[in-house]
């Protein structure tokens, strides 16, 4: 059997192809547009093939609820387009198949657990930090789900007080995403990130807001694991200042060789790199259709 | 079958027998002086019955992880007689019967999905203010654990501007617990707790960290209910307080009914008062009863 995964960002869509081993066996990028022109060149695509099922990781938020019934829509994007825009509505009916529909982070903290940097493991946290920052996370084994998905981008962190920057987010202004996706780190130095890579005191601020949050993670939700992606992660001198500046937050209170001798193993790179989100979708659509056979 | 309960608490232990309803059949109270005396105290008011299990809810920081080799230890309190001390190796040398340990947050917000406001959901979040804050969660019908158990008190929020208060946190200094648990509140004003009911000022600030507090766990763990309990929190007042700074601050990125039109549904009071955690503990021994005679 093969499958369809979608990977839905708020820049361009990712539409694959993959095997029952979560191999990509075809892949197409499409740029995010308008609604109807977007999910028409997604439609084309899939329809060359005999599907399974199909899965998609989503940015959002969106409603994740299969019993709600805005299920598969974007919600509160600041993106006005997609807005209340289902983009299940859309595939549905076009396939005939099970098509699942998850948050972009959730479907990569997926992957991660079952092919990726924590393989056998039944809890992990994925993170990323690109043009937004969002986090997926598996609980004893299952997809972390309550009221609605996490948004764990929009914490509040204590600004450095040399930090004279305003902040980014159209809800909160300095909330972590504010003041710690690519655009604000942009925004503030007055140049791209990926532009940066040698101005220390960059990546030591980036690094003061991201332990902040991985100190809430780490309190709230205690993953086996978590994994930092994104665009500004591909910076990988910052994971070091990360250890060390969560190592002085936490202050020993947590006394687990994770945090103190190894966090270069607990706190690591998406063992998938950037195709965590394709693959978790993929993943998505393979267990949905073993759901179905198996009901 | 009747089962024991153990509510460890820094100041004291509460002891029950309880049937399978999750009655309490008979308790006592025992102050938490040191491991020894305390410890031969329990012992002896468990020897009267013949109990199908006992369960524990903890203070800690303490391992619930019954794979490790210090399960059921308290790890790094600051009671120095405490540390590194094990309560379920004190007991497993008395008692042939299943002992499960956890925490004393976990076993409330266990007990309020069973019995409680939660009754009935597969999610939900329990926060004690009290002498210390700490929160425990049930996650898709299961309690939180992962690497540790959650330590969702000692997370840092910002400052009010005007709180020249230096925190009581002998980890963190200024961290959730340490400006805002009851001590905290106590050395801050100059009173007790309890005696600044008519003090506006004094909740303003309180609603003012617990709202971010509530923040953060909403956009990281997304519970379905959260159940705010703890001495400090019977200031009832506080609450409505908490609902106003809480939906100033989510601002409403999180566009749902439980936030903007019923916080006072989502976000309430224990609904078992101050007997979540011994109820708890009593679950806790209940399902480690069952589990035993079906193995
Ligand atoms: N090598 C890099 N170093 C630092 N920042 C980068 C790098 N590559 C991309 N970025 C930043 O990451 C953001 C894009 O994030 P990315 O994860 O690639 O996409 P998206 O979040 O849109 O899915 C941009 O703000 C960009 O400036
Ligand atoms: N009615 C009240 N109003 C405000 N604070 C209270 C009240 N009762 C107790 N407290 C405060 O709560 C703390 C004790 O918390 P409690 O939950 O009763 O016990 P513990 O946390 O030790 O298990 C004390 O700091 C006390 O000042
Ligand atoms: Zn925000
Ligand atoms: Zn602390």
């Amino acid at each position: 059997m093969i499958y369809g995964g979608i990977e839905a960002g708020g820049t361009k869509f990712i539409c694959a192809i993959g095997n029952e081993d979560g191999e990509i066996i075809e892949q197409i990028q499409i740029p995010t547009t308008s609604p109807k022109e977007t999910m028409q060149e997604v439609i084309s695509f899939f329809r060359q093939f005999t599907l399974g099922a199909i899965g998609i990781g989503s940015f959002g938020p969106c409603d994740i609820n299969p019993k709600s019934d805005t299920y598969g829509c974007i919600t509160s994007t600041p993106k006005k387009l997609w807005r209340d825009y289902s983009i299940l509505g859309a595939l549905k009916g076009e396939f005939e198949v099970p098509i699942i529909f998850n948050t972009d982070v959730n479907v990569a903290a997926l992957a991660e657990t079952k092919l990726g940097a924590a393989k056998g493991l039944d809890s992990c946290l994925y993170i990323t930090v690109g043009t937004g920052i969002g986090a997926g996370a598996v609980v004893n084994g299952q997809l972390l789900q309550g009221l609605s998905h996490p948004e764990m981008g929009h914490i509040i962190v204590r600004r450095h007080p040399d930090d004279v920057y305003e902040g980014k987010c159209p809800y909160h202004g300095d909330c972590l995403e504010g003041l710690a996706a690519g655009p604000a780190i942009g925004d503030r130095w007055g140049k791209e990130a990926s532009q940066l890579a040698s101005r220390l005191d960059v990546w030591e601020l980036q690094a003061f807001y991201i332990a902040q949050a991985l100190m809430h993670y780490i309190l709230i939700l205690s993953p086996k694991k978590i994994i930092l992606g994104g665009g500004v992660m591909k910076q990988k001198q910052v994971f070091s200042l990360i250890y060390n500046k969560l190592s002085e937050l936490l202050n020993s209170y947590i006394d687990l060789p994770e945090l103190s001798t190894y966090p270069h193993k607990y706190i690591v790179s998406p063992g998938l790199g950037d195709r965590a989100g394709i693959i978790g979708a993929l993943i998505l659509a393979q267990q949905g259709y073993h759901k179905k056979i198996h009901s």
